[in-house]
């Protein structure tokens, strides 16, 4: 049997012809000799509308009920699709995820992917079904319905390929995986092929196309993946580990460019330069999940030292209330938020052969007056703090050197 | 534990306002010493709304998907009513019909409840649990979602409290069972109480407060019955076999009314008299699954005879094609549709002890220019059929008279 994956998102199942859409070119996959398995997300924005309703009835909902609540849009999803090819002359038969047996652990609203059963799915197949699995959701060991976080469809739809051992379609309403996002950078390049390493430091930076627990897995897996468009037929995007994907690499140096505006700079300074004080700072941050991405710090002076570092805007509240508590302990510290700051990364496995691609960066963006107000890099990604109001600017320049 | 099986009708949980309501009553339940199981509906119309959605994408769905898109009305009900009483400081948990464990038997959309386990409802008690079950649902031997069909929910709540050995309360958007619809009959009396034998009457009459099966179920096990609001605090009306409702339907020879406009009256006439040609008839009619309910037949004049009997309105369609094909073989025979009628039917325990109740009704209606058209009687109902723009003065000749 010829298994392939597919996966599309609620934008691509928003309306009824929409889902007739998707209906037809599941078919034309079918008769193209495949035998497919279709991983479905909630349609439209039902899973915001869910969310609403829960928050119109407390203002903190059960986490478990909240999974029941949200579960009901994805089954609907697999419903409606399944209506739809059998109204079009095609078997298909639909599973919500506990009954494929899809098994998780962890916590409602974040639950991970432990196990999937694939004898439901491979009986339908052989009984020539085209079989539709609810994404983004799951069971766990006391029979509840939990549910994988934002994106999760992704992640069950590289999972269950993994377990089947086939490919793995992603169908989206954008065409591939672009460079530079093109709503910032028009002239972007569509890549023919991305490796696992370029999409975990793309997804981690914001760079939203795919959910990452989906490419962490199709990495450790080695899925196959393609990344693609639900409405055209353009050519799309492979995920993959190939040496071919390297060779490319090691011609570009840049892989990708992303802009992340969710952080923060936020600067302390004159704080006693004693290594317990900076390290208990940043074990409280951990404590509270306050994701600290860039860290700097510079030569005491006096016994004193000024610390830099990138926070998530959403947890400002938790960090200005650990200062206030630290300014009480050490009077002589003082601390500046600045908001108004975007990270630009360039991300590409190139690097690893390359040197001096920071180099490279740095001109283009000194060459074009944007200051760098941080910086930090990861074997295949370099990361720069700049002003916001120069992010359009710092995009087309450093787009336009590395000819994303 | 003194367990309490409730049921909440969609309309009572088709606001924000309103499934805090419910929380509220279940809440007091709970405060007065029961540990509540409660069954609830879809949420106001979402029922039609998804029928409609299903219509939308195709013509005829699969019923087995259809039932996958209903089961999504409950759940939502669940988990809305469960986070409700969990911000209001009391401990609940959602289960859909699967996770419960109500096992079915039969076709999709019209499933029947075979089994349904106790051991995740008693366990989820014993933890000082409110259980919170979606009614209407639940799961055949593949494993895949069904439904009981419209009104199914009371059907589940009356099958949970006979597992559970336990009361059932019934609450919906009447105060209770009256003789009469008091729409109909502004003076109608509520009945404190009501047998199980005259409920089913009055349900398969299409007095559509509690569906059917759900009063056979009740019958059959013996279960305590309550009917009342959702909104309110009358007294309602308990449904049983208790020896008082005996007495009481004795000293009262009728205990309610109904009126059915669902059906047409159908004659045929100068059908050549032989056994065959009418037994082949209704034979034919059964396997359409065409519900017959009255038949009369004179005496055969010159080897012709006419035949009478009701039927579905919305099975007028079958009821035609069948009749012109038949007149193709009889050409003699002609037949006239009259869908300008009701069933107007009598209902009460009583009847069987005293005779006289016909003759009663046949003067009220005689006395007061009625015309009965057709007439069929049980042990415990009587049913005329008469002209539909007579149906309210019927009404109340009738409920005056017995003293509905």
């Amino acid at each position: 049997m010829n298994i392939v994956v597919q996966k599309y998102g609620g934008s691509s199942l928003a309306t009824i012809p929409r889902i007739k859409n998707v209906a037809s070119r599941i078919i034309e996959k079918k008769l193209a000799g495949y035998s497919p398995v279709v991983v479905v997300s909630a349609m439209g924005s039902t899973t915001d509308q869910l969310v609403r309703m829960a928050y119109s009835v407390t203002d903190s909902p059960t986490k478990r009920e909240m999974d029941m609540l949200l579960a009901t849009g994805e089954q609907v999803s697999i419903a409606m699709l399944s209506m739809a090819l059998n109204d079009m002359g095609h078997k298909a038969i639909s599973f919500t995820g506990q009954q494929v047996g899809i098994h998780t652990i962890g916590y409602h609203g974040k639950s991970r992917i432990m196990d999937i059963e694939t004898h439901k799915i491979e009986h339908a197949l052989s009984d020539n079904n085209i079989v539709i699995v609810a994404g983004f959701q799951g069971v766990n060991e006391k029979d509840d319905i939990t549910t994988l976080g934002r994106g999760g469809s992704d992640t069950s739809a590289v999972a269950l390929s993994c377990v089947l051992q086939c490919p793995c379609e992603i169908y989206t309403d954008v065409d591939g995986i672009y460079g530079v996002d093109p709503k910032l950078y028009p002239p972007a390049k569509k890549l023919d092929h991305v490796t696992f390493d370029e999409m975990l430091e793309m997804a981690s930076l914001g760079s939203g196309i795919m959910h990452g627990r989906s490419i962490e897995l199709g990495s450790k897996y080695n899925a196959k993946l393609y990344v693609s468009s639900s409405i055209n037929k353009t050519q799309g995007t492979y995920i993959d580990h190939k040496e071919e994907t390297l060779k490319i690499s090691q011609r570009k140096e840049i892989t990708g460019l992303a802009v992340d505006a969710a952080e923060v700079l936020v600067s302390l300074s004159r704080l006693p330069d004693q290594h317990d004080i900076v390290s208990d700072l940043f074990a409280r941050l951990a404590n509270q999940n306050v994701n600290i991405d860039m860290i700097s710090q510079t030569s005491p002076t006096d016994g004193l030292t000024d610390i830099s570092f990138s926070a998530p805007k959403d947890e400002l509240q938790v960090v200005e209330t650990m200062f206030r508590v630290l300014k009480e302990t050490h009077p002589s510290m003082d601390y500046t938020i600045d908001e108004d700051v975007v990270k630009l990364s360039v991300v590409g496995v190139g690097m690893r052969f390359q040197p001096g691609v920071a180099l490279g960066l740095f001109d283009v963006l000194q060459h074009n007056h944007i200051p760098v107000k941080m910086i930090t890099t990861s074997e295949i990604r370099i990361s720069c703090m700049i002003p916001a109001d120069l992010k359009e600017k710092a995009v087309i320049a450093v787009a336009d050197h590395f000819e994303l």
